[in-house]
């Protein structure tokens, strides 16, 4: 089986390296060999350290008639988009790790790919296969709730920001100067990245409309020390979540910081490792542990794609070979949670009384309260809330409320508690 | 498409049940309707709470032709093996959870079911999609290292004894009271039901040659208060551990209580819940985590083989499309582990000396000792060893010739430590 690669960067490298280190293993597993055959980049002039030819012209690639299996590494949204469509229109099977292009994209090439394999395993937590997990491996079930760390540099930064009392910023340079974060962080940081996987998730779980902008979606940007100093006091540990559950008929997915138990099993993943837990109807909860990233690891999974193609495997793109109906977005405003407040004041007489007389006319209810004794000569403190299950737009009117009273120092801050 | 129950019991009544209460969801994503239509039982008056026919006659329901795909939950390993030979050799799709059955024939089987679908996935860990994500998940990876716990039962059992002090003979009856353990529980707490699943797994990740009797395994009946104390005081949890691995060229498989970090991620699995960690080159570590055992978790496993067969799935059985060399064991006498051991003596001058000296003459290096002060009035110690990495051949050796000095007064007992 031939195959040619669009876009030989970190993973289509190890792509090649691997296809070719393991290629007796894998030709008996596949039942044949699996043969990179050309790739593409876009500078011819960088090494790239691979041994099969490599040219900048991509639509002579896509013109040859001896390529069984493309790869799309190229990254983007709608230039992917658009070659991966023609590919699928000549038949021939695509395995992508892109992720932003299938959280846009993966109804329209479900239905490009209705009679040809697509395996997109590298585009969820790396090497993990949690896509076959999920679509093959409990496929007897109704999903019900899906709680992953899906990115692997705001899980470095966390964790980091937990064992070593750092801060943010510090901790965003470490990872940068490691390579576990891109020069922009944003994708990564901002919970966009994770919010990509969650909704792909989701569409094989139980079938979910809705763009990457319609759920919702928070960083880990404004996470200050004085919350890690709360989480370890009440036993918590911080986490970025994506979170996907079934709330009366709808869908209800969101990614954020989020403070959980520190004895559950998903709170000991720690560094740039990923995770993801599912509950189903039949299986109870079942977990899927290992490296978000990297070449090889994401490699393994494109890898883990070809062999399945070239053993005549066929696999419906989301899971479902025929129609079953998609789960409408819940509204942001109806998200229930609990919710964890840190609130900057004026160490003065009233002001506990005043917040909680707003929360309580809002129908927040106090599970706990924190404050410490004020430190020599300030005169300000901080006080932190818990509270019972809420309603997502009665906690943001809350916080604006707050924010307005004269003796609130600085925007109030959330963090969802997930339990 | 038909399908058959060979044996209704806990499991193949939760199949049934399942089949019928996800019917919309498992036709959407099989691509057809998966309708039990038969089911054998040994004793026709118990009430088994399915409302599909069972017979009492497995002749009849094989010589059937209007079924398409026989699952077999009858336990045993001859009779199984015989009647699914039967089945294979009439090309007719077979689903197991028999592991006994696959750990003695699982070559034969494979042989049998070279064109004919034969899924297994129930065989291990219950629910947890292992086969899938080892045969086909991780299929671009050369496998080095598996790790895990395989049995729910030992690992309720050591988790209630590790949490509350509590003995291992206590602990069994209050899991037989609770469902968790068989009236006789030698498969599950001597480590051979453990040494089935490793067997199975090992023979996907790399091929291995032999059959239960020929690996190392060890139960959890000796372990004591007094191992617990240790575990705790040195950080460690103590697990039943399925470990298999490449040593210089050979397969090195052992099934035995093992000392672990408890900060080690599978340290934190508790009760009667499964996981394995493996170890790969591309991938490194991933783990897998859910519940080993129970009629829905099986069931979950059943019914996804049953999906994938009825998509058209084609996976070899143990994930080899073509002959790939198997693996010698690895000859028990050759293991390097690292040891604890605890030695109950005379409290008198002399003792560690002479101890030390036979540890030292037999290459055994001590990597760490604790004494505890002797209590008021008694003539006796215990002495706590951990050994650096040593021969098993050398450590039995020092165990025989410990046990016969008259200041020893029981036998020395020894759990492995896995780092």
């Amino acid at each position: 089986m031939n195959i040619a690669i669009l876009g030989v960067g970190t993973v289509g490298s190890s792509v090649i390296k691997i296809l070719q280190k393991n290629k007796d293993l894998i030709s008996a597993r596949a039942g044949k060999e699996i043969i990179p055959v050309v790739g593409t980049v876009r500078d011819l002039n960088k090494d790239r350290g691979v041994n099969i030819p490599l040219t900048d012209d991509i639509k002579s690639v896509l013109n040859r008639d001896d390529i069984d299996i493309y790869i799309e590494l190229m990254g983007g949204v709608e230039k992917p988009f658009s070659i991966v469509s023609e590919i699928l229109k000549k038949k021939k099977p695509v395995v992508t790790a892109n992720k932003a292009m299938l959280a846009y994209h993966r109804y329209a090439l479900q239905n490009l790919a209705k009679d040809t394999p697509f395996g997109f395993e590298a585009s969820v937590a790396g090497g993990i296969p949690i896509i076959k997990a999920l679509r093959e491996g409990l496929s007897a079930n109704r999903v019900e709730k899906i709680v992953g760390i899906l990115n692997g540099t705001s899980n470095y930064i966390l964790t980091d920001m937990m064992q070593n009392n750092s801060n943010f910023e510090d901790v965003l340079k470490k990872a940068q100067s490691l390579g576990y974060a891109e020069a922009d962080p944003t994708f990564d940081v901002d919970g966009i990245d994770a919010a990509h996987k969650l909704l792909i998730l989701s569409s094989i779980a139980y079938g979910v409309h809705g763009d990457p902008e319609d759920i919702l979606v928070k960083g880990i940007r404004k996470i200050s020390n004085e919350d890690i100093f709360f989480a370890k006091e009440f036993d918590y540990t911080i986490k970025l979540l994506g979170i996907s559950k079934i709330t009366d008929g709808k869908a209800e997915l969101r990614v954020h910081p989020a403070l959980i138990n520190k004895d559950r099993i998903i709170a000991e993943v720690d560094g740039v490792m990923n995770a993801v837990s599912i509950n189903c109807d039949a299986l109870n909860e079942s977990m899927y542990y290992g490296p978000g990233a990297g070449g090889d690891a994401t490699a393994s999974a494109v890898i883990a794609d070809l062999i399945d193609i070239a053993k005549g495997n066929k696999n419906p793109m989301l899971g479902y070979a025929q129609n079953f109906k998609k789960m409408e977005l819940i509204e942001q405003k109806n998200i229930q949670t609990k919710y964890y407040l840190r609130v900057k004041v004026e160490d003065r007489t009233g002001v506990l009384a005043s917040i909680t007389n707003v929360m309580s006319q809002n129908n927040i209810s106090i599970d706990s309260f924190l404050q410490k004794p004020r430190n020599k000569g300030e005169k300000h403190t901080t006080l932190y809330f818990t509270t019972h299950l809420s309603l997502e737009a009665n906690i943001k009117r809350v916080m604006g409320i707050l924010e307005n009273f004269e003796f609130v120092l600085n925007r109030p801050f959330m963090i969802r508690i997930e339990e």
